[in-house]
Parts: structure tokens; C-alpha cells; sequence
């Protein structure tokens, strides 16, 4: 039974979360999340991650329930130890903190650390921009990016989230890792036992590679614009790292026993520069105005940050989502070990 | 005579512009900045510029001794109308307001409008790194980039700009423009009579080209990551432009008419977050660890952003800038124009 709604995994992973221990509430937002990833095409920050988490819980490295400390606060920012909860609920609070200062003052930023994997950047810097505000949203995790012109990993992936309220269109919101590709894209093609196209990844000893288990035998991913102009991605690869990684005290990605994220997260209010709706119909207009451009020789049209998701969800949310049989193995084993009754949560409706 | 000491070009410019009408004040920031890129080996953004300004102050496109306006200002937030002054005064202006609104209220963000060529944005993070913050830059100008899968150019270039302080290591600071590459490098290449890389622009049908004749006859320049994923540098450039096109009031890169740029900057108070010597050791810790890891096959060493610009102003501090004979002969023409004393202005020492 590879393919579910939306609906029958949001419960399953949420009567596993409880199961493992969490509160209610978290368990509802992280299986939210992960399910919205799924439902958006981003499947390895899908249901794939139940597996991970409950793992994670049962070792410690995620604590479910736990408090969140504010370490340091100003009007328009603050500082969040997570105290290893869920990554979720860790950011979307930062975030919602970050939403209510920029009310107050402008721009709200704020930091994160000691919090586990917070999944998509781009469902918080959405929360912002469903307020109106403009978000912004960095995050540091383990190393696996090389430096421009080098032949270890020393940084992560270096994930940046822009996200814009609009009028009419649909909300413009940008989610790329600042590599050449995201980690988890290596690890579909290992997994699918395809190659890797070319300029995406070196082995150990610094040599392209097509390979994509050659990653995970000391090889590294490159960073955005490749030999080339690969410094591009390596110098804002390095901006994220400080920014989320240092400036939050979540330390850097090739720090010995660096775990979960660090983040950095910025709303900004528009009303603080101009007319919400007269924003609001710029970005519109330039939203129309790239997309009744004319497409080059080799595409069909031209899509906008964030489009192919929407596009995918609304597929999707009418079509089900296909979990890969090994994936939905391990969910069932995990189920079972819980004594939940995998077939009654999943026919409910 | 092509090469000039830098206070040589920077006398010549500065009595230039006075000539030209600029007060004192802003004619010395302005050739100071102009010969500053000349040093850091962005020839593009250097004394070549003379003629362009000079031009643009008898068009009235630059207004030297503008009164810069703050149309709004809130505690950490301000929105500057540069009335078409020069571009360097009124953006060292707005990083000088986000700098002290930063030390007030944690993190000052300042848009401005109105105002002609900044140059480098690095000029302007390296104003807030100077004063232990964290600096945050980014433009728009004209477009001439075209978005991922499309044949026209819509985006300007968009460049980006972040500057960190460091302890013991040199400032650390990235400045890129999120296309493949800046609108000068092009330039460079069509007066030089050299074929550009493959993946670096479109000619006006949307065909691959190397021709940079091709960009200034209706192609475009294409975004960071190529045909592969383009898609990651178009959606950096679109956040640019919203930031500092639409969130400033400049306007678009594609609206008719479009000119001079429009900026967004941010000073951020590290102090907000964490004891700012702790924070300065981090960086030297990460740089160090990036600079000593392994260099790949083909490179000799890995630079960090900021780096080749320090090397290359070190040597030419040293043997002197080399000014290409047509600039040159331009730039002479203009001084002949004013009658001002050129070989006077360059042998006073």
C-alpha cells in the first residue's frame, strides 16, 4: 500500500510522535510539516523523516516537550536555546517572536541553537509572509560542502529562505541550499542507484565525481556555480554559516560533534517603507511581468520561485502520495514496535 | 603615461568633480571609492567611471550636493530619497543611519531610492564590519539578466554584499552579483575582443552565446548556477530585486526609464547576540579552517571572499594602477575640458 492522502500520514506520524512521547501539539505541527514537505515534492524532508526522529528521540538528540529559553532579548531581537526540542517547534516560535518584534519595531531577527533538524526553511519564512512581512530564514547543519577550490567538506549546505506576500499570485518564496544541490537530492540518487550529473559532487580525493555514494565516503558537495564561479556559493555558503552558525551559537558545520540546526531567521515589516498593498501589487507585477516573458529555446515556460511546489501539491493533495516501499517498512516496524494499529489510524476518517 | 600612483587618481578625479560642480566632500569620497576598486583590481569600478559621472552631472542624472531626504523613519528602520545625488554619498549615508540605529535598537535597516551609481557594495558592509557589526547589502540597476528558462532580460544583475569583522584575520567580505556574472566583467571581455566562457549569456533570440556583443544587442546575462540550476540564482536575484527595488521605491529593473540604483542595507549589532570578541575568533577559527583543508586537484590554495581583492591592493599600492589608453585619453579630454592642469594635478606629491 505504497500511496496515502495527506490526511492518513499527518495522523500516523502524529500518533507515532505521541507514541514516542511528545506532546500533543508538537507531534501535530512536526507531522504537519513533514507531510506539507511531501504534499510540496520535497520528499526527503518528507514522512521519510519519522524514522529519523523517532531514532532521534529514543537516543536523546531531539527531546520532545522541551522548554524553549530565551538567553538573550532586545526589542527587535532575540536569542533562542532550543534545548534540543523538535527543529520545528524551536523555529516557528523564533519566527513568531521574530513576526511580533518586527510589529513592534521593524525587523525582528532572531537567533536559535541547541534545536534538531527544523526541516523546510521555507514554512517559516512563510509564516511571515502570511503576516504581511517579508521573512528571512538561514540555517547551518553537519558538514558536506567543500570551499571553492577544496577537496574536503568544511561547510553545510547553507540553506537561505526569502518568502513575499503578494497580491493576487501566489506568495513568492525561495528555498535553495546555497551548494550546488541539497544533500538529500544525493541521497535520492544513491538510494534510486542513478549517477549524478556532472559538477555536482568530488570524491575524497577532490576529483568530480558522478558517483553519489562517493559523498558518503569522505566526498563532498560543490558549492553553487561549480568550477566556474563556484566562489559565488562558496562566499554566501559562508555568510550563512556565521550568520546561522555563529552568530547563533549553534557552531559550525565542521565542528566535532555538530548536531541538529543552527538558525537565523529575520521578519521585516513593510509598512515600516511603504503601503503594504502598493507592495503588494509591485510584487504581483513582477511576478507577471518574468512570467509573460518570453521562454528560451529548450523551455517551456517560465516558473517563479516556489510554483513547482504549489503545482505538485495540488497534484498531490487529489492524487495521494507514493511512499517508497522501503520507507513505508520501516514506518510499519516502527508502528508495530509501538503497539500502534497501523491499519485502524490509516482507514479513519 | 597608463600607470598612476592611487593618490595621483584620486587628486585627478576629485578636482574633476569639483570641476564638474561637486562639493569637496563628496567629489573626495567618491574619487576615494572610485580608485579603492581600482586598487582591489575591479578596474570596472574604478577611475573609468570618471567619464560616466561627469557625464551624468551635465545630463543632471547625478545632482552633486543633493540634499538626501528621510522620507520615514521608525527606531531601527529608515527610507532615504537621494534626490540623484551621487550614489556612493547617499549609500554611505544610509549604512552610516543603519549603523547607528544597529547600536540603538539591535539591527538598523535602511532602503534608499533616488541615487545614482553606488559602485561596490563591499564599500558600504565594510563601513558596519569597521564598527563591529555585521553589514548587509544589496542593489538593483537596470535589467540585463534574464530569468531562469527565459530569452530576455528582466533582473538586473543583483548583486549581494556581506561583510563580517574578524579578530586576527582580514575582514571578511563577500560582494557577487547573483548572475553568473557582473555586467562589467562583459565589458571588460568586448572591449578587450575576447570570447566570454560558455553558460555566461544569451544572445536576443535566447541561443547560448559568447559573444558579449550579444548582451548589449537584446541578449541577457544568465543567472547564478547555468542551465543546470539557474533556477537557485534567479531566485537570489528576484529577492534582490524586491529588496532593493521594491522594498526601496527605486523601481524595477525592467520598468521603463529605470536608472541609478536602488539599495537595501542592514547593520547588524553582534552584541545583540554575543560577546563580540567571542564572535570575532569564531570567524578567524572558520576562516583558518577553510584556508588550511586540503586545496582540490587544479588550485593551488583556497582564498576567502575578500582575499584576491586585499592581494591585488597590496601590489598595485606598491607598482601602481594601469590605466587603459582610450580611459586614459578620455580622462584627459574631460580635464582639458575644464581647464584644469592635468600633468600639474599628477606631479603635485
Amino acid at each position: 500500500m505504497p500511496i496515502f492522502q495527506a490526511a492518513q500520514l499527518r495522523r500516523l506520524a502524529t500518533e507515532i510522535f505521541v507514541a514516542a512521547g511528545a506532546p500533543a501539539e508538537e507531534a501535530t505541527l512536526v507531522s504537519e510539516l513533514l507531510v506539507k514537505s511531501n504534499l510540496a515534492g520535497h520528499d526527503s524532508h518528507g514522512v521519510i523523516r519519522v524514522i529519523q526522529y523517532v531514532k532521534a528521540i529514543e537516543q536523546g538528540n531531539i527531546r520532545p516537550g522541551a522548554k524553549i529559553k530565551v538567553v538573550h532579548e532586545t526589542r527587535s531581537s532575540a536569542l533562542l536555546r532550543g534545548n534540543w526540542g523538535f527543529g520545528q517547534v524551536v523555529a516557528k516560535r523564533a519566527m513568531e517572536i521574530g513576526i511580533q518584534k518586527a510589529k513592534e519595531s521593524s525587523v525582528g531577527t532572531v537567533c536559535a541553537f541547541d534545536l534538531y533538524h527544523v526541516g523546510r526553511l521555507a514554512d517559516y519564512t512563510l509564516l511571515a509572509a502570511k503576516n504581511n512581512m517579508i521573512g528571512i530564514a538561514m540555517a547551518n547543519a553537519r558538514k558536506s560542502v567543500a570551499p571553492y577550490g577544496g577537496s574536503e567538506p568544511i561547510l553545510s549546505t547553507g540553506p537561505i529562505s526569502y518568502a513575499f506576500p503578494t497580491g493576487k499570485e501566489n506568495l513568492l518564496v525561495l528555498d535553495i541550499a546555497t551548494s550546488v544541490c541539497a544533500e538529500g537530492k544525493v541521497r535520492v540518487k544513491l538510494h534510486s542507484g542513478e549517477e549524478l550529473p556532472d559538477g555536482y559532487i568530488i570524491d575524497k580525493e577532490g576529483n568530480p565525481s558522478n558517483n553519489p555514494a562517493d559523498l558518503y565516503e569522505g566526498g563532498a558537495i560543490l558549492p553553487l556555480g561549480g568550477d566556474s564561479v563556484g566562489y559565488k556559493g562558496f562566499g554566501l555558503g559562508l555568510a550563512v554559516e556565521v550568520l546561522s552558525g555563529i552568530l547563533s551559537s549553534a557552531g559550525c558545520a565542521y565542528e566535532s560533534g555538530k548536531k541538529g540546526n543552527g538558525v537565523f531567521l529575520q521578519a521585516i515589516d513593510i509598512g515600516s517603507f511603504m503601503f503594504v498593498d502598493e507592495f503588494k501589487s509591485r510584487i504581483d507585477d513582477l511576478i507577471r511581468t518574468v512570467k509573460s516573458s518570453r521562454p528560451r529555446p529548450g523551455f517551456k515556460e517560465i516558473t517563479i520561485p516556489g510554483e513547482p511546489e504549489l503545482r505538485t501539491e495540488s497534484m498531490r493533495s487529489e492524487e495521494g502520495i507514493y511512499v517508497p516501499e522501503r520507507t513505508w517498512e520501516e514506518i510499519e516496524g516502527i508502528a508495530k514496535r509501538m503497539n500502534l494499529n497501523l491499519s485502524t489510524i490509516i482507514s479513519r476518517s
